[in-house]
């Protein structure tokens, strides 16, 4: 049982309206990895939402009063905070040092996953307004290309309730079941297994962290030799409701 | 960039007191999987637990009135919840689907980690006192026996708020920092990164999860090629304190 991660380099600085899809897959050709049938590609949400345009302008936003309050709480910059609470849904939580929100997607992550590291100055990131859509398109692009059906999950790095440090999640997927559930199955003592559904896009999406590095550069890693339920599903089906969430 | 998580396969039923380190290591050999200096094994807590004696017979413990109540509410054996008391610090929730402790070490989870899985009837399995111990013994125990430093990780598989699924964590290690972080660096725009600091341990335990398979009985794995720091810590240093925290 080998599973291998294979972080693509080289990959340009990505603008609006580019094609990720053919850019990851050059890049990988261009450094001898050919993507094959049954790879998993893993993209950091970032430079989706660059290529999807979801930079936004500093200077255009105009705080509400809400805002400016938050901002006073938070001691951040009140055109941010108006940023995070357009792309929120629900406040979560909310003291001087965080903001958790729940997003549209329904996500719940700190800021509304509005982050400007590796972005211009003036600007901040938002996530992509549907990222099962995005990974969908890289997906298929690549299915263009090379002809092979490979699964895509698309990632964004957060903080966990009480635990230190972030990892990351996966936020929109294509091509492979976000499960691995093992109810019913029997353990090597042959008892049924009543609770074990492993989030395995999540555990995906974390391994893939491990060789991306945000001084390195590399948005854009391949999972190979794993294997997965190849489906059509969604990232949101990971998402609790809220009678199932003993923390909202 | 490229990292490789190698299950151990054939690694026998464990039981109290069988010498984990060697078992592995012999384990990994018959496989043709050398042990090498700069390899992270990441083991499974239930067969730590196993082999220090950490399963308790559900027939020696009388439920408390406590016990008995949460029961009448979880529906679940008094005995088992007796258990899940004793190894509880703090209860964090509780409802009808679900006990959420912090357990002695400190970490937050269902039913402070006693699970029954893979174990014979009428026992259930604990976490292991200290699992930074458990960790130091293998890596001291597979230097003695190969003359090689490596890391070691032991892991669970635990809920998480606000997302369905599992994905395994790190509850003890040796000889790694948990942490990456690029707090002070700069992005590859120049901007200096003030907030990220990757739970690496906890990837690396989630990465491992994606080759063990409860079915397959695959307790052990190496990550190879991940470059990390060789430090002396301690899994408790990933538990956020009460102040930090905003989910409890």
């Amino acid at each position: 049982m080998r599973v291998e991660i294979l972080g693509i380099k080289e990959i340009p600085l990505i603008g609006k309206e580019d094609d990720l899809g053919e850019i990851i897959f050059m890049a990988a050709e261009k450094q001898g990895i050919k993507i094959k049938n049954g790879d998993i590609l893993v993209v950091t949400q970032k430079i989706v939402s660059k290529a999807e345009g979801k930079l936004i302008a500093l200077d255009l936003v105009n705080p509400t009063e809400e805002a400016n309050q938050i901002a006073d709480i938070t001691g951040k910059d009140p055109r941010i905070i108006q940023i995070v609470l357009n792309e929120t849904k629900n406040v979560i939580r909310l003291n001087e040092r965080a903001i958790i929100s729940e997003t549209h997607h329904g996500f719940i992550c700190a800021n509304a996953g509005v982050d400007y590291s590796n972005i211009e100055d003036g600007y901040v990131a938002v996530l992509p307004e549907n990222p099962d859509r995005s990974a969908s398109m890289i997906r298929s692009r690549i299915r263009g290309i090379a002809g092979i059906d490979i699964a895509v999950i698309i990632t964004d790095t957060w903080g966990r309730p009480w635990r230190l440090g972030q990892v990351d999640f996966a936020i929109g997927i294509s091509g492979i079941s976000p499960f691995k559930d093992y109810r019913g199955e029997q353990d090597l003592m042959g008892h049924t297994l009543s609770v074990t559904n492993i989030a395995i896009v999540d555990e995906i999406a974390a391994a893939a962290e491990l060789v991306k590095g945000k001084e390195l550069g590399i948005p854009a890693v391949i999972i190979r030799g794993y294997e997965y339920e190849k489906t059509e599903s969604s990232a949101i089906t990971l998402l609790r409701s809220i009678d199932q969430d003993l923390f909202r």
